[in-house]
């Protein structure tokens, strides 16, 4: 379509985002030339600076600008706790229930043998060298409980056992506020095999 | 939830990016840094680029690098026709019919008074002066057959008229290979009204 090199380049390279096909690319490519030219540079130097600066934290393996980052460092949390989460997306939600004063560590994924990921992409081996620490004195996990999750939460439960480290899983059961009428059966079911004492 | 700077900027500035809302924008983050670095670091080279290269060609609208693009500076396309387009993909449409070998003009946009986009947004004074070349015999409208396509050609139709220029329409009708009974009934009545003798 003897269209600009720049114009296919910059269409092709916006294929690196997560669902865009070339259909879409276009339109972002035209959307962000033809009306947010400002957006643009900001996104092209925000993207260039955040691959420049970001590393993983050594301890939580989250994003982090500094070899260990802000949390981990900071003496006011408890250490004997480390609660595994998938995303920094997870451990936000977490942090924002105020009801955790732990420490992290971030799998940045789960398993899914279906896109290839298994313990060594989602390098576990990491994850058991920070919980042998000996401040550790629980590992809570607190992947996702989808099936992915669960089996991911599986995993890291056999292979931290083997090893003697206490470790626990999130509940499951009816949402707080929720009602039976609105809730799926089988988180119903789950509810109910997990019941506990009053 | 104290996450780096550099990483809020970059969620914050995928926002730029039409229909990303601040969940998306983070998903998006999370998976150029953590699963496409070498795809984030080529979109942040090609956007950086595009919008240094990239300008209007004086004469069509439409992206290039150079003042004049080269489908406009190509002496065997006819330039006693100027082909009226909403946008770069549309033109590669025409051309992918192999069926006009005139020249065009890209609006870039429409008219869409709820966007804020009249007459004065969409520039229409630059297509007027295009149109005005003496090279101009007939100038086709080609923007969609949307409500916004065809209040843009309307406008347009009138405005070229008042001066004297010759304006067509793309025809409407049943499309090629179409069986009525899978046609909407809209199309089938404009194909009834725009019956040709034969
Ligand atoms: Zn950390
Ligand atoms: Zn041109």
């Amino acid at each position: 379509m003897s269209s600009p090199s720049s114009l296919d380049e910059l269409i092709d390279a916006l294929r690196a985002l997560p669902g865009v096909g070339p259909k879409s690319a276009q339109r972002i490519a035209y959307h962000l030339l033809q009306r947010d030219q400002r957006g643009a540079g900001r996104l092209a130097r925000a993207l260039g600076h955040a691959l420049d600066v970001l590393r993983h934290c050594e301890r939580c393996n989250t994003f982090a600008e500094t070899a260990i980052c802000q949390r981990c460092a900071n003496p006011q949390r408890d250490s004997s706790l480390l609660c595994v989460v998938e995303m920094p997306a997870d451990l936000a939600m977490m942090e924002q229930t105020h009801a955790y004063n732990g420490l992290y560590y971030v799998l940045m994924g789960r398993l899914s043998p279906l896109d290839g990921i298994g313990p060594r992409e989602l390098k576990l081996d990491k994850l058991l060298a920070r919980a042998a620490d000996s401040a550790v004195r629980e590992v809570i996990l607190a992947t996702n409980f989808t099936n992915e999750g669960e089996a991911t939460a599986h995993m890291i439960a056999e292979l931290l056992g083997a090893r003697g480290v206490a470790v626990s899983r999130l509940s499951r059961g009816v949402p707080v506020g929720g009602e039976l009428e609105h809730t799926d059966t089988g988180t119903i079911a789950q509810a109910l095999v997990e019941r506990r004492a009053v």
